[in-house]
């Protein structure tokens, strides 16, 4: 759709939603800021405008129409979590500039590497233990793993658009996507809008999901699916190359070359040990996120592995701040105002009579499907999740259940699309998986992380009592 | 001053000021956030690491010794000053980008430049022009005038470190140094910390300094400045050439070779008039100043004049929004801790019996000569103003008197040296004037400023009725 169409049309939805009755029980200002939230959320999804501006306008719409004042319009910027994913952002940069990201993939490629199976383990391995100490998926997937993917294919003669897209890399570049929504939904600081998850679950139903329990409760079904993912696409959508005795040779070259790890990488190693230890160890602690975060951040500036010129430079961070600060603040009002209990109210209404398991049921289907219309996992989860978190713990359902669950399904329903998050732009981009595959691929990972992570995962969550 | 000693020195200043006595009826929490503050602020003026690093590690400090919460650390980064500085950079981006800053000047220079002195003239008239609606001296100043500027010198022949650089290029460089100093006081919304000087007046005080209260307070003196300093300046360290029949024909060719304003132009100059106007009137409109700059920045990104990837290519606006941030919220505390009205008790107590008129004088020089110890206009302002207006304050001036007065002088100190705003690395780094002369024709013009500002001004303010 063209720019000036996406406009009009956004215009008019939030137009249109504004002028509607406001619906009884419900104040105006909470009727018109949704209005104004829908539009900027469709803005984001259509993206007339790159996410950051849409917000920005949606923000400074709410302020001139004195739906919100400006301190609150502007409110969120100044949100711990908000600060935690621009550390994140900054650990990342760390990861790359020392080059520590790409050491750790090479160590383990080097180790059990030889065969094209094992090498997709090895990197979804290589994810997975980044995972919890980079916040950001699309740094992590995109910024550390994606350039070792990249170069893995070529070093195989596997090249995009031809024939030899096939050899190996385009099974390395779906595993490794996939893999990565998977990772990011392990841990809370594995994907930027983990923590907004459990801000909003406090806001919404006032539970506090730590990191520990967050990471315990996707323990069991995580490791499934990263067990079961690599393999199902093996079988589905097979390399042609299956043995790569090169994989052991091209890492042990490529860390002799090395050499030993720099200073740099060791402070870096430090902080991200450090970190990784403070988080999993806050609730003993009671060192918050995000200071553990700026507390890393500050490490590696003092010791200039990270330069300011390098967090300047960065755009990430910056980029983040603008559009999920302000979707975070105007959705935070959406609650405040009364919107989002009474929406819970009204549709918990019409699901009546229904079991809180198959009201889950349904409400999970639909959030994860919902995503084939989403950009951003983070306006995803600003959008639908405090609704529908409200609405399962409406019908009865656990509330620890109800919201780690949803949690969990904003990351998986990244694998869906091309531009489900920010690593699929990346991964799709490299030409290896042609559009209509990529989707065919995106929707059975999609049915099978539904079956591991509800079927599997729900016993496993009553074994840890959450129902 | 090497790094390690610089920072060592941070550090011992800051634990020395932590760990003596807390003053009586003082809070050890005000106490210890000033210790920080001081020593945040020091490191700011040594920079073992760039501003944004300090101001972060002096945050990150509060929140680790729990002398603020986390939320309250972070608190500035919603500040509505903050975000008007953002926009500002945004709009300095704009006039940049379209050209229209350059377009203005050379408008003015084919009307009036044939001589040097009023090519002097010009370009401090272009940058009044820009003033009220540039926020960042250095963007107005650096961004839009100096690559002007820089290009006259070389149409002249006039090249640094050379016996060449006396021709126009000293002239000009200092001149137009000087006059971005005195534009930057005229206006609330000429300089970044402009608009921190209402807000801490506001906080300290409980004044509301309006934008057209500042506009008119500081235009006699200010136009008594800007006549005066160019033919001070042309006088005390004249250029040789003196004549300049060449600008007019050089401006008209420019000015040819662009053809008519470009849509972008027009666009830009709208929202600039419209910015102006809106916040010229905003006391009887209500409109806060930073939704008029969020509207004219949506207008811009909505119009592409301005794109999101101009945004974030933009260091500017993410640098100052995080060591101003940092800053704004550690002083914003050092007030609500109670520190500042403690400080202004106790200074005041000891120049009791003094009247108001020495004693607000004095205070006036030690503002303007403190400015030798900092590098940025705003650091000074975050640090001294606070302190010296309650003093001020309680010691009979009246308070508008006081903070216009103090507020004016936060911006004529910026031309002392060759750290002391934004600017003055650009000028003085162009190479034309050596540093020992930068500094004795900025002490000149400090003399003038404080004459014109205190002498002419102080009669000024009198027929205002602010005293």
């Amino acid at each position: 759709m063209g720019k000036w169409k996406s406009f009009l049309l956004v215009t008019v939805l939030g137009a249109v939603i504004w002028f509607l009755p406001v619906p009884a029980g419900l104040k105006p200002q909470a009727w018109h800021l949704l209005a104004i939230f829908v539009a900027t959320i469709v803005g984001v999804i259509l993206q007339p405008l790159p996410m950051g501006a849409m917000a920005l306008i949606g923000i400074t719409v709410c302020a001139l129409t004195k739906t919100l004042t400006v301190p609150e319009a502007l409110s969120a910027f100044a949100d711990a979590t908000i600060w935690l994913i621009v550390c994140a952002f900054l650990f990342a940069r760390s990861f790359i500039k020392t080059g520590l990201g790409s050491r750790i993939a090479y160590m383990l490629m080097g180790k059990i590497g030889d065969k094209t199976l094992k090498l997709g383990y090895v990197l979804c391995i290589s994810d997975l233990i980044l995972a919890p100490a980079t916040p950001s998926n699309t740094a992590r997937g995109g910024g550390v793993l994606f350039p070792i993917v990249r170069s893995l294919c070529s070093a195989f003669d596997s090249e995009p658009g031809g024939p030899s897209a096939r050899r190996i890399g385009s099974y390395l570049m779906v595993t490794q996507f996939q893999c990565n929504c998977i990772t990011s939904a392990m841990f809370m600081t594995a994907m930027a809008a983990n923590p907004l998850v459990t801000v909003l679950s406090k806001q919404v139903l006032n539970i506090d999901i730590s990191w520990g329990l967050w990471a315990l409760a996707a323990s069991v079904p995580g490791i499934a699916a990263l067990v079961l993912m690599p393999l199902a696409l093996y079988k589905l959508y097979p390399p042609e190359l299956k043995h790569t005795p090169e994989a052991k040779e091209m890492a042990a070259l490529e860390l002799k070359k090395r050499g030993p790890m720099t200073t740099a990488e060791k402070i870096v190693l430090a902080v991200f040990i450090g970190a990784l230890v403070l988080w999993a160890t806050s609730t003993i602690t009671k060192l918050n996120a995000t200071l553990v975060a700026l507390l890393g951040v500050c490490v590696m500036l003092v010791t200039e592995v990270l330069t300011w010129k390098d967090i300047l430079d960065d755009k990430g961070p910056w980029d983040t701040l603008m559009w999920m600060g302000g979707l975070v603040g105007m959705a935070g009002f959406l609650n405040k105002l009364g919107f989002i209990p009474w929406f819970a109210k009204t549709v918990s209404a019409s699901i009546a009579g229904i079991a809180w398991v198959p009201a889950l049921t349904i409400l999970l289907v639909v959030y994860m499907y919902a995503h084939y219309g989403f950009a951003s996992l983070t306006a995803h989860v600003t959008a639908m999740f405090p609704a529908f978190v409200a609405v399962a713990a409406a019908a009865g359902a656990p509330v620890f259940l109800a919201a780690l669950s949803l949690g969990f399904l904003s990351n998986l329903c990244g694998g869906l699309t091309h531009y489900s998050t920010g690593t699929a732009p990346i991964y799709f981009g490299a030409g290896y998986v042609e559009q209509g595959t990529w989707w065919k691929i995106g929707f059975g990972a999609s049915v099978l992380n539904m079956l591991i992570w509800v079927g599997v995962g729900g016993l496993w969550w009553k074994v840890l009592g959450l129902w």
